[in-house]
């Protein structure tokens, strides 16, 4: 999607509004933490552009989106002001934001898989690659907020990822129609996430609680 | 500066005063938590080197600094193992300390602008370039050290990098003399952060205690 | 090791061991943080590759091993799902766990030498990136379970990567017998590795119970 032609520009402004979005939520925890407002900028865009810069630097595509096109950068950091003034506003708007969210996860999973065919990844590296573009930034946020990831303790998160991923790349390796298959896998994958937290979906946990060694 | 010339000996010397500067207040953090010798030295370097090796990755600018000078990583190691020595001495320098940490966010700035302008990044780009180098080997040690990090919440820190950068580069735009520019930036960058230590300057807080969702 | 011909195969299958067991017992650590099933794999893939990405990324060495060979990842994963099976067992063979976990740290640090090698690193570099390829899993482990890295706070962990790597590399310059000088340095590594354990030898910490700035 990084490399969308003019054409795309659906995707294109669900790539900005699902940039916005992540950076509205990390600004939230920010906020939680008290931090000061530089801070909660810079959250802000470390949540919403790290998934990619990690998937970037992890596959050697340069140079990263937000390198090459800074306007993201400028939504990031807009995204994270605005929800200090509109704080109220952001939270009764909650389910507003579940969806966007999601659309995020789905759109920067696309947006993942597509950097990693570009550079002829296999198949396993496409899946991890989407994986990780939708994922990583969240646990970014956690770590900054000294938190355990939420990402490894709860709810479909990376799983809705990867679901979504094996969806798009089987449609790619069939060489199906490229637009109707992408609208099918965002729907797919946002009907997934919804339902997961609708029903309140998860994998069973691993609790351990043999001693430290 | 990372690259400069040996006319530029003074920010050379500098640069290697930032290094030590920057290990040796994580050295004191790392003091903190009890860390063993080893751990001291690899937290001092990571803090001190750190910052200028996440631009260069971010930018895919290779070799890193320390990787094709050592002679940086000793020094870090130095300085870190000195104030294990020194530990009540480096206390008692506290002031001493806050100038070669001021030093060190404004050098650290100017090198990050100098390298994003070396490939060729725009003008955002080269601002948030001299910011990361700045501002970011603080953030890896909170990190390491398991703390929400410092520049999120308090103090004018990375706003004294911004402003350092901004003023550095619209003097390159202009092209104007590089050696009396490059003073006058490092005399602002210097004061402005020793008057926001001194008046206690500080960006306004986002407190928001809703829940968590 | 990464790299090694087939002829290789014996350092080739401890490499495979390697990375299993580095996964198993981040497996145990997400337990303990009662991580769900997608959590315990992607901590323990982390930690298992961790170390080595972070090396090549730092050297600018492309593809990552994980990348080119998606085969590591798959192994990493089923050692950490095969721990929620068998924690109960893993805790048992607790001692069996130690000699993995250090017959990992030591051909992690021997194939983290070599790299930098390929890379024409310098002596201190080499020795450097041995020493990352070797620990930093189980920094970015500790980052994302939570904890100050055990790294930096107990245990002969690092010294025994540094030395490993100053013996490996020393042979190399002396260009001796590749292959016996291999296994002399993993006798080595692994012996002194064992002996900390066993003897409980420690590096000396430094306590600072100095206030914040």
């Amino acid at each position: 999607m990084w490399t969308m032609p003019p054409t795309d520009s659906v995707l294109h402004v669900l790539s900005f509004m699902a940039v916005a979005a992540q950076s509205m939520t990390a600004a939230l925890a920010a906020g939680r933490r008290s931090m000061d407002w530089a801070g909660v900028c810079m959250l802000g865009a470390i949540t919403a552009l790290g998934g990619g810069s990690i998937r970037d630097v992890l596959l050697g595509h340069y140079p990263l989106l937000w390198v090459a096109q800074p306007i993201y950068l400028a939504i990031a950091a807009a995204g994270a002001f605005a929800t200090i003034l509109l704080a109220r506003l952001v939270v009764r708007l909650n389910l507003a934001f579940l969806v966007l969210d999601a659309i995020g996860l789905v759109v920067f999973t696309m947006a993942g898989c597509d950097v990693a065919w570009q550079v002829d990844a296999s198949l396993p590296i496409v899946i991890v690659a989407g994986m990780i573009t939708g994922c990583a930034g969240g646990v970014l946020r956690d770590i900054l907020c000294n938190e355990v990831p939420l990402l490894f303790r709860s709810e479909l998160y990376a799983s809705v990822s990867v679901v979504t991923g094996l969806f798009y790349a089987t449609a790619f390796g069939l060489s199906l129609n490229p637009p109707v298959w992408t609208l099918l896998t965002f729907a797919l994958g946002l009907t997934f996430r919804m339902l997961a937290i609708r029903y309140k979906w998860e994998m069973p946990k691993f609790v351990f609680s043999g001693e430290e060694r």
